[in-house]
């Protein structure tokens, strides 16, 4: 209920995924006199998404704690809910972002072990898989190395069951010059990680650049999400900079709208390789169970993307394997001194 | 001699700038038996170059500390002396970042009042003046309310003389949401930054974020050079794929390919739009002087932008007039009941 567009978005978005994938199945939760009426236009829907009854709606400016005090009876919780005791595999919403996480940490609750949970977002990129996934994205403002250590662990479980890669290359964020790779958490970050590369079987590819966000030095990045969420956002300013560029580039001339016509296809290719709606799925890491957030502005086919990433993560038992990767990163932990040797019963 | 692509490359920028501009003159150091000749087949350059002779040089990868004890004999040295002697208006330089920030200090001094000297880089942005200042691009991995509030006033100055903006419009760099708006010497910094703007003469539009810094809610983007390093690189990044994609996407069949040429005068009218070598240059603020950073990896078109924007700067009599700002609020200061914050390390 609580993306920019309304419901009638998020309809039209799950219809599109259910028409398209017919393993799919959906819980709405939201005022039944608003979702039912919708749903009931969608006839790829029937038989395939139960509408849960909650009237209450956190709405895009309340504040995270106040969405959570009053917030019993809203369709963000509700959905938590049926994620919670089980009936839904994950959580897809379009919401309050800050609300969504406080909530989803308050109903789900942290994994042992992890301190800080992580937004993993996408970047497109040319590497094989088209995506780069970097995290925190902004859940939280500080990371400490440890922190960090566990952002490259679960960034790998993401990797491994959203993109299929055996072994995901990690970088940590950092500036250029070697005098300036100052941060004294950044050093120890990337100690803690490089030594637990071995055993969570990933590449680590050391310190890289902002330029290697949609770059391909390596599959994930790691930051704290200050600077992630910087970084992210100056991606989507620069893209949608260019965007706009291209179209008044295109719009001079007689001419140049004569090539614009001509050049329609290459330029919808290339719009669909950056569109933000495609890249579209914050998923939240380090808790009991996986909660996929949306763009709140995203129209159909941005939840439609969002879903089926939802569902790929589901398929591939996401949960469950971050959650043994985590655990056996703690008990690796408790043997501090010890370098690990073996591969500990990895799951994935 | 330190940039990428050597000294032709630089004599080429400079011989483009001499043949636009009839009233910039050069003195160039650097080993006169490799720039002599180079200087000798540019007809527009005859009497209007010196050559002052150094035979030492700052390499790429030398390290700022080792660089300067090592650099009297440099040509990175040589010509920090020129501006230091009051020979040259300004210093351009290809050169080595840290190297170059580190040698100026020593040898420019900081200006009364400075702890920390910042890096003022540009973005192609839709403002009638077609750039948005950011600083700090990476002098310094740290920055606390007093040296955010100096950037401040450092990038209206350079606002005003570099662009002819009156009121210039400050923005402080910080993620979305209110709940994140958390880093407790950002707020400090947003306080003590709003009570400059009138003494200071701009407008403080307050917290924005990385979509910002190619935005038009303000003209300059105030932050610490880790988070401002980590932002350029990134918007660089994301514009690099967005051309990479473009070439692929006109590239992909027959009619793309024709469609390009027709599409040619458009796509170069965006390829200068968004060409980094145009934005090129990154002003060291907060000396005794002017120093112009040009990317290491400038070719003549490049170089020749750093130069035109050095022009400009030493034009409008910048340095002076920065100083005279920076003096002017160091003894508002003085009266001001607000505490210079201490220098707190990194809380992460």
């Amino acid at each position: 209920m609580g993306g920019d567009l309304g419901p009638a978005a998020v309809v039209a978005g799950i219809a599109d995924s259910a028409h398209k994938n017919p393993d799919i199945g959906f819980i709405l939760h939201g005022p039944r006199d608003q979702l039912a009426p919708l749903v009931a236009k969608r006839q790829t829907l029937t038989g395939r998404c139960e509408i849960r009854d909650a009237t209450g709606v956190v709405e895009m400016e309340d504040k995270p704690s106040q969405a959570v005090r009053q917030g019993r009876d809203t369709s963000m919780w509700s959905a938590l809910e049926s994620v919670r005791n089980g009936e839904a595999r994950v959580c897809v919403s379009c919401g309050n972002t800050g609300a969504l996480m406080l909530m989803s940490v308050i109903r789900l609750r942290k994994l042992p072990g992890i301190y800080r949970p992580a937004i993993a977002v996408l970047w497109p990129s040319q590497n094989p898989q088209g995506h780069n996934i970097m995290l925190d994205g902004g859940a939280d403002i500080r990371a400490d190395a440890k922190d960090l250590m566990q952002y490259a662990l679960m960034g790998t479980s993401y990797a491994r069951n959203g993109f299929g890669l055996k072994r995901p290359r990690i970088g940590l964020l950092n500036v250029g010059t070697e005098e300036h790779k100052g941060r004294a958490e950044l050093k120890e970050a990337h100690d803690l990680i490089e030594a637990n590369a071995r055993s969570g079987d990933f590449e680590f590819v050391g310190f890289v650049e902002g330029r290697d966000l949609p770059g391909t030095v390596c599959d994930v990045i790691v930051t704290d999400g200050f600077t992630g969420n910087v970084a992210l956002k100056t991606g989507e300013g620069t893209a949608k900079l260019i965007r706009e560029l291209l179209r008044d580039a295109f719009a001079h001339t007689p001419l140049s709208r004569l090539a614009s016509i001509l050049a329609y296809t290459s330029l919808r290719r290339l719009g669909k390789r950056i569109d933000p709606r495609r890249s579209n799925g914050g998923v939240f890491l380090g808790l009991n169970g996986t909660v996929v957030k949306s763009h709140g502005s995203a129209d159909a086919t941005g939840v439609s993307a969002a879903v089926k990433l939802a569902f790929q993560l589901a398929q591939s038992g996401f949960s469950e394997k971050l959650a043994a990767r985590v655990a056996s990163a703690s008990l690796l932990e408790q043997d501090a001194d010890t370098e690990p040797t073996t591969h500990n019963g990895d799951t994935e």
